[in-house]
């Protein structure tokens, strides 16, 4: 499939209908992402009232794309292109939109509209989007469903965020221990339409409702039609309805699953998680990650500035204070540092650099407490192994940086002093960067969230105190 | 299935065969990482050479569970374990293995072994396992394969590393477009073992083996048996065979696809990727972001010192000389520092939190590049904001900083300057942190990798600088 972007002059005429499939090639690029023309013929259509148009421009996309678009636009222009889709479309694109548009998005569109939109989606999918209405509107919405959706919508709510509950869906397909493969592909073929839209696995089910296994439809496909499912089945990793989402993904990642059963305490099946549910929880999980290591503590992309600020300014305050602290150690050495001024520039290098090491390790053990490769067993070991690390790039970088202070400032003491430092600050931003994140996790926080905190802060004061107390006793 | 752990004292004695299901519970935490107690047992045995108990308690672990367990032993218990898995384990185990402990392991494997291993295996997990073998194995080791498997793994490994190509699968079911249903399934009865092991679409495809759809394996069993494929099938999004494996990713993700087929330049199929293995792709790349983020250059958790040392060093040294060209702008300001030697306590903490505040900035503009969130079309907004947000969140710290300094040092003018250069380097750091990412992706780098080192050089020089000089200008 070509994605070369087309002529870009034609975008602004109208084009004759059978073009459908250049408008299709012209809206994203090579790489998957929204063209930018693109998005700036929507904004032109919308600017000028002109419906048809906007209608023939959302119809070239996926709803995924649309969801996309809309994270490229302000809220005007989306609720415009709100009003152009039909309930199916809008049901699509409200379950792929981020959760800060979605919320903003949601209070422009009717109680009924949305009613009759949500029941186009899985239960899970629905109740996801309820979750992020407010009180009145959800009632509102509920109360505007047929009994059986909103049932469902309630239970799938009843269960705790992020959670196997949430994530699955209750639509399964089980069958009993002794059917036989033609058994079970007959009785598919008159349920039709009360089925799933894609399964991947059939559940042989007890007469308890409890899973013993899992016919995948493949295997279905390819046996005779007398051979029952137990012979086929194979065994099936239960999913508690209680487990927290990044344990589920954790699961699916490591026994390379398509599908698993949900159950309730007593065993009972209650609903199927799927692969590609998963493959969002793991975006999802990462991504926070990657934001907590930063300090920033939600996503808060599409949020407006007074998310943005909310979601940063407390690790700022956090971050100002170990700083100020760390920085105070300097005021026991004012007196060193007026015999000699070139301590004042090189001590903020010994730190910096010690932090960067720090984060270094800091962040390796962390991705190695969330793959479960760090546990009691090999913790001293990993530490140890760090600790080494550390002091021989500090030794490295020491006998670089001390070199060239010689030769600049001529002071053997000088460079023998910020070297020895360098390696003492490396040696703690190595413990501490392994450490810190392994007892976090020991107490049960997230040691992805604060861990950085408290490496910073052993690295500052220790870089300022180990310079500056050397330089008091070898040079001066 | 419980995950308790059982009572850790019977873990040391031989447990009778009815036990089996015991050490299965015994082995996983649950949280489903290794129990620390089982790797000591595994150990034990080993040290005591008791080959009966090793093999019981390997057979209690799913493979990826062997693949962790060998993560957590050093090199000399791995080869133990290796000694006592039949071909089929050892391939499975292998395909499950990190690179860096399988390129050890491989080295302590018999070429014939290692055929014999390598034909139970998918072909791109085969070719896997082959690309980290030097020449002189790989060649003994194709060799002694058959010439049917030997073709296919030299075909897979002849596409580009992180490749469609070499992510994809060969095994693929295809059937004309003229086919029914009930055709298609009297030829997966008859076809058996030839078939792949599990799939979950069969690919319709015209004379020329060209993708025109793909009948979901679930609307096939659902369906009468005089329906045809072109009746029930369903748009595909074609990978081609060079296309990177990020971008296969991105697509799986954003379209939520379950498996896709892999097409030669001229449209023809050539295999097809499935969700699970792009499970594996995304955990890959999220991690690598994370650790780039973070200054490491490959994982290497499981690498040897040399390694370690050899994937972090580098970004230090990179790091040494923009510290010290920052903290070169200390010495023009010398002077001031020897009249009021307060100025070497303070500036260190407007230049580190200006760097905490780039590196949100920057992570955030990385992360929305990578999720295709960030373009042309809105890239001087998402500037703009983060411009806003940096200032609002200066001028918060800069109200609460200036205030201590004033109650501590009573100088008004101090906690002016103090407070004027943090909102200074805060505008800085997010004009950096939001820029430089946006100029590398555009010129083509990963901004991952190279972002930090600029913006962290930027708000230290800003840091210095700013406050410095507004200390030379408004308080000397």
């Amino acid at each position: 499939m070509s994605r070369d972007t087309a002529d870009p002059t034609k975008a602004g005429g109208r084009l004759p209908p059978e073009a459908d499939e250049d408008l299709e090639d012209l809206a994203l690029r090579e790489d998957y992402a929204l063209n930018p023309d693109f998005v700036a013929m929507v904004v032109d259509a919308a600017d000028r009232g002109d419906a048809e148009r906007l209608r023939e421009l959302l119809g070239a996309l996926h709803p995924a794309d649309v969801a996309d678009l809309m994270g490229f636009l302000s809220a005007d222009y989306r609720e415009e292109v709100l009003a152009h889709l039909d309930p199916e479309a809008l049901a699509e694109i409200l379950s792929e939109l981020d959760t800060e548009i979605r919320e903003d998005l949601l209070d422009a569109v009717a109680p009924a509209t949305l009613a009759k939109a949500l029941e186009e989606l899985d239960s899970d999918d629905a109740a996801d989007v309820v979750d992020d209405l407010d009180d009145d509107k959800r009632a509102q919405v509920l109360a505007a469903m047929p009994e059986g959706d909103r049932a469902a919508i309630e239970t799938s709510l009843a269960y705790g965020d992020e959670t196997a509950g949430r994530l699955m869906q209750r639509e399964v397909v089980a069958a009993p221990q002794f059917w036989t493969v033609g058994q079970t592909i007959d009785h598919f073929r008159s349920a039709g339409d009360d089925l799933p839209e894609l399964f991947f696995d059939v559940y042989v089910v007890d007469p308890s409702y409890r899973p013993v296994g899992a016919a995948p439809v493949s295997h279905l496909l390819r046996s005779r039609r007398d051979v029952p499912l137990a012979q086929i089945m194979e065994p099936v990793t239960e999913i508690p309805v209680d487990m927290d989402q990044e344990e589920v993904a954790y699961i699916f990642d490591k026994y390379h699953l398509i599908s698993a059963p949900v159950v309730e305490p007593g065993g009972r099946l209650v609903g199927q998680i799927t692969v590609d549910d998963i493959v969002g929880v793991i975006q999802e999980e990462s991504e926070e990650d990657i934001l907590a290591l930063a300090g920033v503590s939600d996503a808060g992309r599409n949020a407006d500035i007074r998310d943005m600020v909310r979601s940063r300014l407390p690790w700022l305050m956090i971050n100002t204070v170990t700083a100020a602290v760390a920085a105070s150690v300097i005021h026991a050495f004012e007196g060193e540092i007026t015999k000699l001024v070139t301590l004042a520039m090189l001590m903020p290098i010994v730190a910096s650099l010690g932090g960067n090491a720090g984060t270094q390790t800091l962040t390796v053990a962390v991705r190695a407490l969330a793959n479960r490769e760090l546990s009691a067993y090999n913790a001293v070991r990993t530490v140890g192994r760090e600790m080494i690390v550390g002091v021989l790039n500090g030794l490295a970088l020491a006998a670089v940086t001390g070199t060239v202070i010689f030769l600049l400032f001529h002071q053997v003491m000088l460079s023998v002093t910020f070297g020895l430092a360098l390696v003492v600050n490396f040696f703690m931003a190595a413990l501490a960067g392994a450490l810190v994140p392994l007892v976090l996790d020991r107490m049960g926080r997230d040691p992805a969230v604060s861990s950085s905190v408290f490496v910073t802060f052993v690295t500052d004061f220790t870089g300022f105190f180990s310079f500056l107390g050397l330089a008091a006793f070898l040079l001066l």
